[in-house]
């Protein structure tokens, strides 16, 4: 009888202890009415289900985690997943050696990995509204994106340990290319080995030709000085068939990273906020998927 | 000057909702002496990159998360997390239309994927307390572990719709096979098309006498009636070596599931707690990984 009082306290104070607890860890669920309300339970479940992949194609985020996703972007949760990211990246990089020959690469993509877009989302709801082309050109113009703290960090301390850091970005070359390295500039990016952008026109102008495919490639191929253009032309085009569509900035991003390779290059490490940064071919010997629970790149 | 207050009324306002809003999402940081106390929050980061996979080959819990993880894991979240996991594995399946010829599959893995390790590894503090093979062996041999429920609905509704479902373990075969199957029994997980085990004792066997591994291998083939157990050994052989190790469940996993392939069948999806049982080679198509904050597997 006394036993089972006991065992029956034990329980109790174990379920007040977690009570408490819970709302200290972000396991929050409180009740009104009876119902349990769990909305930022839910939210917490869907970051942490977005971040490892298992929500994909997701194109808004859930109304219901408007204030939530606000919160964690400006609250200070997001710069502590960042900055414990980092610290992981800094332990592993000062793990390497570099060698003398100048082929230690490291690839970082730009937006929301080098460069924030918050405040452009902001006016997005967070994400809550669908993806918007022209009005996110029309920020990206403007060429005022902050840095993010802590990868400006990591990106002075790789350029500093003699890696050859590589940023790669799906923003079009032609529209966006060179406010995106003034922007990049003025925030301290300052020492990478090279930016590759997209080249959008060129692809949508083949679309219209693409027989033309090898002589028209060969010319752009001049123009804009990327030696691997053609093979990324041939890519791109295949990826608007229906066949790849939904993971052309996988591939897109491979074929960089594979022509990279082919040059000599060793790729230590790949930095970035969408797992499209992170999966597919010649990946590098170790990938850092950073947080971003406000939009989906496929 | 009003223009100048107004802003500043608006900054205290944004930073007074934040303050207010971010402890009802686990952003929590509150102060004491002046210091900003950040443990939930740290354990938060914590569990996300490693969920992520950013921080991997960890070997404990941080003994300042003991409380979290415990909170995280019997509080609620964890059955919230795995809930909105098996939602999104449902709607993936309710797309897949299975073929008559009974070669659709799906692969799951056992330990903290279809039952629960979790009253174990409280007496482990959480996996605050490093990884304790002998403990670990006492325990399984009890055959105790519960199912985890929203797997076990997964596991039946995929049986029902006509998939054939494999269960892959790193669990030895000569010592846990028995009691395995049947704590797997007696908590409903019944119709799988077949359950794999390792071969721990074969693998120890042959490390005394490499030389001998093809006709011990074929005996072994015939006792154990594993059509692809060579392969696995001459895998199992090769990962023991310096410059596989900590990735043999990697490779190990990725063998059993070419052999299925090599079978004929086609993996429509691939379930672990583990990054090792999604990924290396033939994964299927698409993973789900879920959650585990109190173990890593390499």
């Amino acid at each position: 009888m006394i036993k089972e009082m006991v065992h029956r306290l034990r329980e109790m104070l174990l379920f007040l202890f977690l009570a408490i607890f819970s709302k200290a860890t972000g396991v929050k669920a409180y009740s009104r009415g009876g119902v349990i309300q769990e909305s930022a339970a839910y939210c917490l479940s869907w970051r942490l289900a977005v971040e490892t992949n298992n929500v994909r194609a997701w194109r808004t985020v859930p109304s219901q985690c408007l204030r939530y996703v606000e919160a964690y972007m400006l609250g200070g949760q997001y710069e502590r997943d960042l900055n414990l990211i980092v610290d992981q990246i800094l332990s592993y990089v000062n793990g390497i050696v570099p060698s003398s020959d100048g082929m230690d690469a490291w690839i970082l993509d730009v937006d929301d990995t080098c460069i924030s877009n918050v405040f452009y989302y902001r006016g997005k709801r967070y994400g809550c509204d669908p993806y918007d082309p022209a009005g996110f050109r029309a920020w990206a113009l403007k060429g005022g994106c902050p840095a993010i703290p802590a990868i400006l960090g990591l990106f002075e301390y790789l350029v500093q340990s003699g890696f050859k850091v590589f940023l790669v970005t799906g923003r079009d070359q032609e529209t966006l290319g060179q406010v995106t390295i003034d922007n990049l500039h003025n925030q301290g990016f300052i020492g990478y080995e090279r930016i590759i952008l997209s080249i959008d026109f060129v692809v949508d102008m083949l679309k219209l030709m693409p027989s033309q495919l090898c002589i028209f490639s060969d010319a752009i191929r001049m123009a804009y000085d990327i030696p691997w253009i053609c093979n990324l032309l041939v890519l791109s085009i295949s990826n608007r068939t229906a066949e790849f569509i939904g993971q052309s900035a996988v591939a897109y991003k491979s074929e960089i990273r594979r022509q990279l390779e082919k040059e000599g290059y060793r790729i230590w490490g790949n930095v970035g906020d969408q797992w499209s940064d992170l999966q597919g071919e010649c990946l590098g010997n170790r990938t850092f998927k950073l947080p971003n629970p406000m939009y989906f790149v496929p």
